[in-house]
């Protein structure tokens, strides 16, 4: 954990102090000295010859909380028993926690939620399985489940380690839907185990939310839950992205005034992310997509190692453009990046179409900064929250579980994905779209709701809704 | 469902009148007539020629439902949609759901609970594993599994049906011990994919609550996790029922004034809770201890093909006495029933020692009832909740698991169990206790602190536990 440089923010040091070797004021002179400004003390424990105090300090960006933390650990009789920040505190026994319905407040209530009342409840649902789905939490939950294995841009971090992810991830689906979810970090890599893990417990879930599951291990385990599960299972990583992705495109192409069909888009990091952004493009009528990873274009007829860039190369690049990204960015319209940081040179936007689309989504570094392009692009995007037009998948995954399980879909398709891109898009008015807002934002409210109408009527239209809500009747 | 006798409940009948053929007088007569009081109207939907109505009826003990439903469907132009009652609808959309800790209200809200400053807490965990302990949900949850094989007294009705009674399992913990809990039902009853899977799904759980698991399955299951998980895993039915079990033995042999290494108990039906209760008993001192099964009494030397059953035969009945449950009876101090209704007689408690103490706890029909006995037992318990001293396991989980979740404690070890009875047991005082009062409520509120209490003091005893709490440095 690096405590060195915090920002503007405020820290909590819990000191232990022999009140026989030092005392408060000395504590306070060499923080102050240290350059933090104590705004709180709080006294946790004394005893005969120790105190334990919280300090909370304010510090600015400048000042390096290494320094202060030095400072106090020099004192005699002074121990540095723990270090926290705000972001710590919040995360102090994690972030969500079981609330009942309704409380259980004496023996009748007791009878009805459990034993012996519950058991007709049980037994409806054993008579007719579908019953679950009003009966218990499978109408409204949804499982957030990753292996830990390739979380944020952090890589394989495991399940224990994945947890926070999970869990804000679980609070988001709540807070922006009121969809409830459960995080679920596997101690398994292995596709198969987890393949048969999640189907083991699928039954009290009206949704699976795949996350963070490295590739290309992800597009297996997805592809072979989507077939033997019987509720949506979404990887939000390859899924999100790509709706979010398509959603920006959209406006961004009514900005530049260009047909979906007539654009070459060249998409560089061929990735679980790279695929799914690529197939939604491809769903909703982009003709020639170029896809660019490290051994250059891929090219149809060329034998790949990995079976998804083998699909990818028989499916794209009908003109058959060979060379390196540098090649192959020469008259494209779209550049969309899920890749590395750097990788995109001014140069290479210059040699694009007129009005150029850059999408560069590499986190944390994007893979050329809007500063150094802003001149020459129509419109740019990226996934960092302070630039204009955030590609965040945060607006997708509340939206399309809310509409998925409002009907009871029994997946998520295609259609519901690109209903879903269009209910993003036109949460941005006419009046309101520029080259540096075709994305709201995720506090914006609207979104949810307009999403879950979209998904909905697509899921009626398509066939997988098993349940009508009455205002589609 | 048997919609029959619903008791002096209230239902709510769902009709669609087709208002050409029907007037809503008719059918208020029709209900009326048939024993029905109606308390409420609910008008649901209308259109030109129909109209949709929840009629919400209060009935007494002596109408049967099924009249007042039949003459309801024998209007023309009516239609029974749906017929609920208070417990389905307290089970509608289920009875738990997700609450955040603290509401995302902007910008840097989210990016400390998720992207990018989450990171930072991942990775400190990543570090150091047992930060999970504090900086996830692992600290206070528990999860709550079953594979529905042996549900209630309901048998093998599969996960779906089993979930009502697994989220009422969850709302206990939570309303009675503050533990945070969910509800996960398997759709596999392969002892080795059941062991796989709670194993995958452990890292974000800081314990495992087995229910409802057939024998001889659970031994094994509950056996192996135990070996292979470093968090409690503690199959309720089993070590619940033994627990709560041995709490109202100590009181019920302070009120017949007999020593526990001195009396002769015989249990009868050797499942998974007769063996737990048998268990418990021995360790906490009882020597002269004897399992019948529909086989008879169980005697060393004898080949049993249930494993358990060779266990147990070794570990018991040191006299060796032979022959069926009339038999071993005789002369016994303590009766324990774990088997099946009726299979007690009055008889049979006339042979036992002076002051007898029957527990009769097969569910719903004891052993033998308690008015069959009442004269001639010394204490008398049962399973149910209409007579005096019910043994239920609600006593025992949400308290034991409280202590475990805050002294971190790697198992459930048979001390803590011990120690779990002896708090329920002090929950009466020696003033309160008597032979219709050895057992508190399961809404007496000291008994989770006073479990809770006991049993972090076990496991600091025996060295599971892995965190001191303040109050015990």
């Amino acid at each position: 954990m690096n405590n060195n440089k915090l920002g503007g923010k405020s820290v909590i040091l819990r000191l232990e102090m022999n009140t026989n070797e030092v005392h408060f004021g000395q504590v306070a002179s060499s923080i102050f000295e240290a350059g933090g400004d104590i705004v709180a003390i709080d006294v946790i424990q004394t005893s005969q010859n120790s105190t334990v105090r919280d300090i909370t300090i304010t510090v600015t960006d400048t000042v390096d909380i290494g320094i202060i933390t030095e400072a106090v650990k020099s004192l005699n009789g002074v121990r540095l028993v723990n270090i926290s920040d705000r972001t710590f505190l919040l995360h102090l026994g994690g972030k969500i926690e079981t609330k009942l319905k309704a409380p259980i407040q004496n023996r009748d209530d007791l009878s009805r939620v459990y034993t012996p009342d519950v058991a007709r409840v049980c037994l409806a649902i054993h008579e007719e399985q579908r019953k679950a789905f009003t009966l218990t939490i499978k109408r409204n939950t949804v499982a957030v489940i990753s292996d830990g294995s390739a979380v944020l841009g952090l890589g394989n971090i495991g399940p224990y380690a994945a947890m926070p992810v999970m869990e804000g991830k679980s609070m988001l689906f709540k807070q922006l839907a009121d969809v409830d979810s459960f995080p679920i970090c596997l101690n398994t890599q292995d596709t198969e185990q987890i393949i048969a893990t999640i189907k083991a417990i699928a039954p009290g879930f009206g949704g699976i939310n795949l996350e963070d599951i490295s590739s290309p291990r992800c597009f297996e385990i997805e592809e072979r839950l989507r077939e033997e599960l019987d509720i949506p299972v979404f990887h939000d990583d390859q899924h999100g992205t790509a709706v979010v992705l398509y959603a920006a495109l959209i406006n961004a192409l009514k900005i530049v005034n260009k047909p979906i069909h007539e654009i070459k888009v060249v998409v560089c990091g061929i990735g679980a992310a790279g695929v799914a952004c690529s197939k939604i493009l491809l769903s909703a009528g982009v003709t020639n997509l170029i896809g660019v990873d490290r051994h250059g274009a891929l090219i149809a007829g060329t034998a790949y190692d990995n079976a998804m860039w083998q699909w990818y190369a028989e499916n794209t690049n009908p003109n058959r453009e060979e060379g390196s990204l540098r090649d192959v960015i020469q008259g494209a319209d779209v550049f969309i990046g899920l890749s590395a940081g750097g990788l995109l040179r001014r140069e290479d936007v210059m040699t694009m179409a007129d009005n150029p689309i850059v999408f560069a989504m590499a986190n944390p570094t994007p893979e050329i900064r809007p500063e150094e392009v802003e001149d020459i692009v129509g419109v740019m995007a990226t996934g960092r929250s302070d630039y204009p037009n955030q590609i965040n998948n945060v607006l997708c995954f509340p939206g399309i579980f809310r509409g998925a399980l409002d009907c009871r879909a029994s997946t998520i398709n295609e259609e519901m994905k690109l209903a879903a891109s269009e209910a993003i898009a036109s949460a941005i008015s006419d009046e309101e779209r520029s080259r540096h807002y075709i994305i709201p934002s995720v506090f914006n409210q609207a979104v949810v709701k307009a999403i879950r109408d979209l998904v909905i009527k697509a899921a009626i239209r398509t066939g997988v809704a098993r349940r009508i809500p009455r205002e589609y009747r």
